[in-house]
Formats: structure tokens, sequence, C-alpha cells
């Protein structure tokens, strides 16, 4: 047993915290001034190449394959250096997370924060990605919402404790390990009747959950594909791969990436052309 | 430091998993067969009273005081007892969580799950507490979506730490406490220039972030109001005691409510008569 007793009330130890300590803090609202870059397009997305950023640079590219007028400019929000508690993301996202978008095509401009939010919000500016029959389009929001409260629990409570914490805790990796498994397992269960999570139709339901659960069982995210025993989960495997394949997921990807190698980082993204340069790297690279 | 080495493959130990531990599985699908009961109206409601119940029954009974037709049967889903795993409640909802609707107005009947996703599909059935001018209606999800991602780190992070894990983790306490302050601090900085959480109306983002956020600093969750300083964040106090007028929301509250004081519970419900047998029960126990 522990030998801690919560204090009465709470103060924030600054040194405790782990990895990411830096900028978790228990106070919201901005601890800088500083302003928005602002491009050319009327959608301007402040983000990170994280599973939450990709949800939105996937949709987009999705939307411009698809032929829709979604030009935007991504600009690079760095997190570890706090990039998100300047004062003008914090006007755009209160919550100071990424991604965050502003509408500028709206009057007056739009923020829109939340990844689900922002998917909802250009799924329906576009008119694509999202069922407009009513059946297909509640499934739809469905499994969205279903992303938005599972996710949580991987990311701020399985990945945290797997692979970031300062110490390897029994209790909690246990504890997330048995929610994030059997989410592996409830997405499996769908997969196996249906060939995309909300059913006949790729949706922004798949594009939220797969940079979190694609992710996982592709081996790409905390190392744990074989802890978790993903390959087991076959029909998320099956539909991991599948979307894998897809130029727009590739490319939503790239965007606002800022780690790894250097010919799949696009740390701004203004245009389709910012694409061409990358892969004549990678063709360079594989020389 | 511990000395815990995770293994190479997580295995499931039944053993393990403090409070609740057993009705947590890491798999997915139901466990016994079950039908469902089904009531007179179109909406069948199955569900219990947690904050996540609350959202619901609140916005159904708001929905009644507005003068809209949104009649339902509410039946008690005991999570405790493993109700969730049944196969008829499986089939509405895969993920076998609380709340799950099934709207037999719909044809065929059209399942809704996902608490957030259930908000969304009754505002708009009905046409109330979501604006319908863009703007507003965007700023509104952004808050429901908010919603969504933020309480599974307070229920299923701050909340099992602090007051169901068995023992006290430091490390996950403090982690999980900085979070939800931060999260209160989010919503007191918005509430202090907004009537709601929203703008200037009542919407289902209020009744998303009530249950969970007003019963912190309203003293009802986990006994951590003290702990949090949940009293500092003033205007989320002034929010939350207002809506806690509402008399929508104190049906609401009572609805699928299976513990406390009996004259608190409605553990299932079919008309507004249900209602007042449970009035009379209060007023005959003040004598």
């Amino acid at each position: 047993m522990t030998d801690y007793t919560p204090p009465r009330v709470w103060t924030w130890d600054k040194e405790s915290g782990g990895a990411f300590a830096n900028i978790n803090r228990p106070i919201a609202g901005p601890t800088h001034d500083k302003t928005l870059p602002v491009g050319e397009h009327p959608l301007q997305l402040y983000s990170l190449a994280t599973p939450n950023g990709q949800k939105v640079t996937i949709l987009l590219e999705e939307l411009l394959e698809a032929g829709k007028d979604a030009e935007y400019d991504a600009w690079l929000i760095q997190i570890s250096e706090g990039d998100q508690f300047g004062s003008g993301f914090v006007d755009v996202n209160p919550n100071s997370k990424i991604p965050a978008l502003l509408d500028r095509g709206a009057s007056p401009p739009q923020r829109v924060f939340e990844s689900g939010s922002i998917l909802l919000y250009l799924a329906e500016k576009f008119g694509a990605f999202l069922p407009t029959e009513p059946a297909k389009r509640t499934e739809t929001l469905n499994w969205l919402f279903w992303q938005m409260g599972a996710a949580p629990l991987l990311g701020g409570g399985f990945g945290h404790f797997y692979a970031y914490a300062p110490e390897k805790f029994e209790y909690a990796i246990n504890r997330y390990t048995m929610e994030v498994k059997r989410q592996l397992d409830v997405l499996d269960r769908q997969l196996a009747t249906h060939e995309f999570v909300a059913g006949d139709e790729y949706t922004i339901a798949d594009m939220a959950i797969w940079p979190w659960y694609g992710g996982l069982v592709l081996g790409r995210a905390y190392g744990a594909a074989e802890f978790l025993d993903a390959g087991s989960y076959k029909n998320v495997v099956r539909w991991a791969a599948q979307i894998d394949e897809r130029p727009a997921v590739k490319r939503g990807r790239m965007v606002n990436k800022a780690n790894g190698p250097l010919e799949e980082q696009l740390r701004e993204r203004h245009s389709a052309e910012d694409f061409l340069t990358k892969t004549q790297d990678k063709l360079e690279g594989a020389e």
C-alpha cells in the first residue's frame, strides 16, 4: 500500500508531472501575448500532427481530393514550446489544445475547437463524409462521439502510463490497458460486419478513429502493439491498413508534422504544391 | 521507484481492478441473452442516473417543459449488475455504456448511443436547445465536444484515483487533479463573460457539462469539492446553482436514480405523473 494521504486542499507542485509536465498546468488562459499568423485561404488551421491533429488534416485533404474547395493554411503549433498558451491561440480555443480552426469564410470569422467539432463543422460545410440519410448520419455521429469519449482513456490514460509516466505504475497500466483492449474489441466487432466504422461509407467517424486506433494496430503508437496483442484485432487491422493506403490520408499525416524523418515533415501547409516538394525530398533521400 | 516491469504481452488478471472491477472487462460484446423492455412511447431510454445518464433525462424533461412531444420511457440499467452486457442492450449500444436510446418513432427504429450523440439527436429532432444561427450552433457544438473529451479525465481519471482506487496513488491523483482544475478554470473564464457555457442561451452544452462540473462545484461528486477548492471557481458556482434551480433539472436528476434517499429515486419513468408520487413521498418523508 502507498503511504500517501491526499491533503485537505490540493496545491500545485511544479516539480511533479513526468513527461509533458512543462505543458500541464492547473490554470487556463493565455501565458503570453501572441498574434496568430493568417494566410490567404478562408480556413486557417492551427495544429500539430498528433492523432487529434491528423483527424482534421486528413479530412481537409480528403475534401480536396473529392474536389471540394477546402483550401487551407495549416500553421504549426509547437505544444512542447507552449504555443497553445499564446493569446491569439486561446482566443480560437480557450481550452489551449490543438487542433483549432478559424473559418474566415464566415462573417464574423468563426472559431471551431475540439477535433470532433471541427470534423462535424467541415463535413456539414462541404457536404461530404457525413451521410445525409438520417439513420446513417446518426450512426456516424454515434461513432464520432464514441471516439471523443474513448480516446482520452487511450491517450490520457494508457499512453501516459505505459509510455510517458516517470515510473511504471502497475495498477494504472492494468486499468487503462483493460479499457483500451475493450475499446479495440468494440471496434473489431463492428468492423467484422461493416467495411467502415459507421457502415458502408467512409465517414468522419473513420477519420476520427483511425489516427488513434489505426495508429495503435499499425504499430505507430507508444510501442504498444505487442503489449496489446494488437494483431488479434484482425478486423481493425484490415480497416486500418485499407485507410492507410488512401493518398489523402498519407498527405494528412504529413501536415504539421515536426518530428521524425525530414521527408515526412510538412511543418506548414499552404497549397497542394507543398507536398510535391516533400515527394521530391523523399525520392532524393532514397537515392 | 516501482519495481514493476510490464510483460511483453498483457494478460487479464481478474483479481485486479479496484472498485467496479467486476464490471470492467477487456472484451466487448454481450455476456448473456436478455431482451430489453419496451414501453408505450416512441423514445425508449436505457440508463442510470450517473452524470452521463442525467444529461439525457435533463434534456428530455426540458423538452417536455418547453411543450415538445418528447414523452419517453426510461428503464433502469443496473451497471453494477451487468445489465449493460445483456444482448438487447449491446444491440442498442455496442459500447455497453449508459445512456442508450432507441427511437421507435424512426423507421426502422434508430439506435443512438454516446450521451453527446443522444443530446445532439434529440435537440435536432425537437428543434430546441441547439441554436440554429450558425455561429451560435457551432459554439454550442464546440463546448458539447469539449465536454465529451474532458470528462473522461474527470470521471475515468480523477474520480477513480481520488475516490475509488484501492490505494491512494499520489502521482495519478496529482496528474488528474491538475487537469480537472484546468478544466474548471476553462469553464470559469468562459462563464465570467457569458451567462451560459455557449453564450446567452441555455443549450445542450450546459446540459452536458452541468452534471459533471456542476456536480463537482455543488459538492456532489467524489467528496472532492474542498480538495479542488471548487468554491474558487465563482462563475462556475453561479452557473451551477442557477441551473440547479430549474424544475426540469430537478426531475431529470431523479430519473433512473437507484441509490440515495428513497424519495429522490425514480427507478423507472413512464409519465409525468411518476414524479408526483415522488413529490408526495417527499412531503410525507418531511413530516
